[in-house]
C-alpha cells in the first residue's frame, strides 16, 4: 500500500491508471476507521482493480461549534486497518493543500440539504458535497463507496453527482452495527460506559418501529410515536428528530405505501448519533 | 466533424479518447459563433489532438427578465464554421437532459460572483460555474479555452477549478474586434444600424483611459472619469459600471501600480454590452 499525501502525485497516479484502463474503486473517510469503513473498502476490493481510500476530517462540514477539533484520530492503526484489508493507494491530503485561503467555491445541493441533518447542523452538507466533489476530481474513481448509517449525506453525494454529470458510481452499502445493534460510527468512541449503554436504545426504538410496521403498522405518526416513547425510556437521550421520509425527497410521509426511509437523531451526552431504517 | 446531442454518448467519446491518451481541448459556446469563439477553436486545434465545441444556451445563467427567450441562434451556420476550423466533435446537449428536473445542484463562487457583473446579474456566475462544471464533467477536456471579453466570467471559472481541483486547464484569450474597436459578442447582433454606431464608443472610452495610462495617469479616478466623459458623449450609452479593479480578487484600486483590470459595462438601447481592458 501507497501512502500518498500530495494532491498532484494522487491525480497524477489516478490519470496513469485510467489510461491503463484500471477500475478505480474510491472509499473516502474521515478515518478512525471501524468495520463499516472496512466493509466498503473490501467491497471497492472486490469490484475494482485499484482501491484508493482517503483519510481527511474535512473542516467546511464542521459547524463552528462542532467537535473538529476532538473528533477522534488514529493514523497509524487507520493505515494497518487500511493495508489489511487490501487498499492499493492511501490518500491523506492535508487541509492548507486542498482549502489553500479561505475556501469561497463550493457545490450546493439545494433542498435536501437544509432538511433533518441539514437543518440541525447548517452548512454540514455544503462541505459534504464540495470536499467529495474536490475528492472525486482528484481521484477519478469509476466507483465510490459509503455506508447507508448516513442516508441523508449518501443522498447529497447522488444528487451531486448527477447534477454536476459527475462520471461516478455511488455505492452505498449497509450500516455495520455493534452485537447491541448501535451501528458503527467513529463517534462513538466519545461514548463512556453509560453513555454507550444508553446509546443502544437508538437501535432498540428503530427495531420497535420495524416489528409495528411487521404487524401492519403504515401510520406513520404511529410508528414514530412508539420509537420516540422507546428513546424516551433512556433519560440520557435528546431526541433531535425521528423522521418519516420520501427517500428522495426527504418530504414527510404520513402513510407507509413505497419505500420509505426513519432516520432518528439524538444527543447522548455531547455526543450526536444517527441511525435510520428502511421499511418497503 | 461529428455533431452528439447525447450526453452519454460524448461521455463515453471523451473516456475513450483518453483512453488512447489523445489531448482534448474544449470551447463551450452559446452558439451563434463569431470570430473570438472561432479564434478559440483555431488555438484548440493548434494544442490538442481533439477539439471539442459545445453549444448550448443555458437557461441557468440568465435572470427572469434577462434575454433567454431571444438570445440568437444559429445552428447551421454555427456547424460550418466548426467543421471549417477543424472542430472534431461538435457537442449540442438538450436542456432537459442537462437539467432533467428543477436544477437544485450549483456551483458557487463566493465573493467575485457577486460584484459588477454578478450585482448587475444575480445568479449569473452561479449558472455559468454550474454548466460549466457540468460540461467539463462530461466532455473532460484537458484544457478549456474562453475569450477575455468576458473577463469576470474566466475568473470565476478560474476559481472554480481551482477549488473544485477540476483537472482542466483553462486558457484565455484576447478578445477579438470589429475594425470600429467593438468586442465582439453575440449580442452585437441585436444592434440596429445607429445603436452599433453607438456601440463603439465603449472602445473609444476603453482606449482613451488606455491614452491617458500611457501618458502615465495612474490614478483610477481620474481615468475612471476621463472614461465615463468619452462614454457619456453618446446620448444613446446608459452605464451601469465603469471599475478599475484588482484581476484576482475585483476589489476597487485607487492607483494602478500593478495588474489592473479597466471592466465597463453598458447599455445601447435594450442591448447589454462589456468590454474590458488590462492595465500592467
Amino acid at each position: 500500500m501507497k501512502v500518498i499525501t500530495a494532491i498532484a502525485e494522487m491525480r497524477s497516479l489516478s490519470r496513469a491508471l485510467r489510461m491503463e484502463g484500471k477500475k478505480i474503486g474510491f472509499v473516502p473517510t474521515m478515518g478512525f476507521l471501524h468495520e463499516g469503513h472496512l466493509s466498503l473498502m473490501r467491497r471497492a476490493r472486490s469490484e475494482n482493480d485499484v482501491v484508493v481510500a482517503s483519510i481527511f476530517v474535512n473542516p467546511t462540514q464542521f459547524g463552528p461549534h462542532e467537535d473538529l477539533d476532538r473528533y477522534p484520530r488514529d493514523a497509524e492503526g487507520d493505515r494497518a486497518k487500511c493495508e489489511a484489508v487490501g487498499v492499493d493507494l492511501l490518500f491523506m491530503p492535508q487541509a492548507p493543500d486542498l482549502y489553500p485561503e479561505k475556501p469561497a467555491v463550493f457545490v450546493v445541493v439545494e433542498g435536501i440539504s437544509e432538511v433533518l441533518e441539514g437543518a440541525v447542523r447548517p452548512g454540514h452538507y455544503k462541505g459534504v458535497a464540495t470536499i467529495v466533489a474536490k475528492l472525486f476530481n482528484i481521484v477519478q474513481p469509476h466507483k465510490a463507496y459509503f455506508g447507508q448509517k448516513d442516508f441523508q449525506q449518501c443522498a447529497v453525494i447522488k444528487r451531486m453527482v448527477a447534477g454536476l454529470d459527475l462520471d461516478v458510481d455511488v455505492v452505498v452499502l449497509p450500516t455495520m452495527r455493534e452485537p447491541d445493534g448501535l451501528a458503527m460510527s467513529s463517534r462513538n468512541s466519545y461514548l463512556d460506559k453509560e453513555e454507550r449503554r444508553v446509546a443502544a436504545a437508538v437501535w432498540r426504538a428503530l427495531s420497535e418501529g420495524e416489528r409495528l410496521f411487521q404487524t401492519g403498522q403504515r401510520d406513520a405518526a404511529v410508528i414514530q410515536g412508539a420509537v420516540r416513547s422507546e428513546l424516551l425510556r433512556e433519560p440520557g437521550i435528546l431526541i433531535d428528530y425521528v423522521a418519516i421520509v420520501d427517500p428522495d425527497s426527504f418530504t414527510p410521509q404520513a402513510v407507509i405505501e413505497s419505500r420509505t426511509m426513519m432516520l432518528v437523531a439524538v444527543r447522548v451526552g455531547r455526543t450526536r448519533l444517527i441511525d435510520n431504517l428502511q421499511f418497503l
